[in-house]
């Protein structure tokens, strides 16, 4: 995706595409932002400074400056940002100025934390309706809504305008549900089963596998007891990985 | 977890560094890896092509090959990976050869499902131990699992070896609880609630945010939208970004 875009003038001379088109790691720290910038409207906050928003948001000072100067927000020199016009303004970019409508499929036990979990109303979104497949769940009133079978997708999608769809099933039945969203229309995936979706173009998919959050840390907390365990640095390794004689024999990468 | 040990002959040679230090983009793709491998195990599969395995985890099979070959496993010509001395590898990296104790402090809805989440055990970890503050969710039983105080925190954590923190607990407790679990030696942490953890240098941190993950799905959203809404390649903008006029006052990039 390209990196920079027009801090001038949006909307004016036509020079301007609609939306900004923001490098990804950009897009996913805006929340960040967003989150401590309503911390600090709350507590009375008018304008920040570029190191108190980094620090609350938890990145470096001259990352955030240079991800809110793609949106054309630079601040004021001796003020800094004014907290409510850069709400404003990243409300508008993430497209939290209309409540999107999400509908959860899956209301196993994952699906019934998040059909119950209070935070995504404050922050731009709304769990329309809740589907399952399995007709004992059917009727069941989770939050105020009753839980319908997954047929009744297609109508309900209409209904409700749902712009998301998250997907909380095992991972055997989460690619048909997904073949089902996109063929509602939705174009937008959060995906809790652990597999890879197969989606056309066009679809966005965001996945969340919790035990490849947990393997991740696992690698960190491997590398800091190997790194303890080593007996300084630039000593000689203590262990070899697994298949490492392996790699003199007559291996080469592998082309298609 | 591993299904074969040691094919090589790890600890030999002294030329392999411990644990290599890997990018964390590729770090973050080794699980995936993983998964697609045990399918294919399960699958009586020997060998795979990287185009086959790049496919199967979903990402493109020339950076596939470069996230393995930093592991040192380049696969053969004509044959590809062996897929058994690759989950070896790729679980002696990830710190899988042993399964790691995992303890969970808070069991409200999220929790809970956590808690009963039958993904970990296959891949790494067990839930040790189960933690929350308040005295009427101690003593309840949770997939076999008695809910403690978290004042018992550090006399388990010993007991138990935990490894890895997770906080499911509301966003006014979660520093309290990092820093509990920081001082009885726990160094990964993987914070379900909503805020912004201070840890000291050494303790990793993983953070997923169910709402951030809905607001970046959102940015799409509303790009798509605008995309589509706008005439042609080119033409002029139909929407300003909020406070866009606000940009040509006197601002600049703040700097310290």
């Amino acid at each position: 995706m390209s990196q920079h875009r027009h801090p001038g003038a949006p909307g004016r001379a036509g020079a301007v595409p609609a939306l900004p088109d923001l490098p990804e790691a950009t897009v996913a720290r805006l929340p960040e932002y967003l989150r401590a910038l309503h911390n600090l409207a709350e507590t009375s906050h008018e304008t920040v400074s570029s190191e108190g928003l980094a620090n609350a948001a938890g990145v470096n000072s001259a990352k955030l400056r240079k991800d809110l100067s793609q949106l054309g927000s630079y601040g004021t020199r001796g003020v800094g940002y004014d907290v409510a016009l850069l709400i404003d303004q990243i409300e508008y970019v993430l497209g939290l100025t209309q409540r999107r409508a999400v509908a959860l499929v899956g209301v196993g036990n994952l699906g019934h934390a998040l059909a119950g979990y209070d935070g995504f109303a404050g922050r731009g979104f709304r769990i329309a309706a809740l589907f399952d497949a399995d007709q004992e769940r059917v009727g069941e009133e989770i939050n105020g809504l009753i839980v319908r079978h997954v047929d009744e997708l297609p109508r309900v999608a209409a209904e409700e305008s749902i712009a998301i769809g998250v997907i909380a099933t095992p991972a055997a039945a989460a690619q048909r549900v997904a073949d089902q969203l996109v063929s509602v229309g939705v174009t937008s995936i959060l995906n809790f089963a652990p597999c890879v979706l197969s989606v056309p173009e066009g679809v966005d998919v965001r996945k969340v596998d919790l035990a490849i959050e947990l393997q991740i840390l696992s690698f960190h907390e491997h590398r800091k007891a190997t790194l303890t365990a080593l007996p300084a640095a630039g000593g000689p390794a203590l262990t070899a990985l697994p298949g490492g004689l392996a790699v003199t024999e007559s291996q080469e990468a592998i082309g298609t």
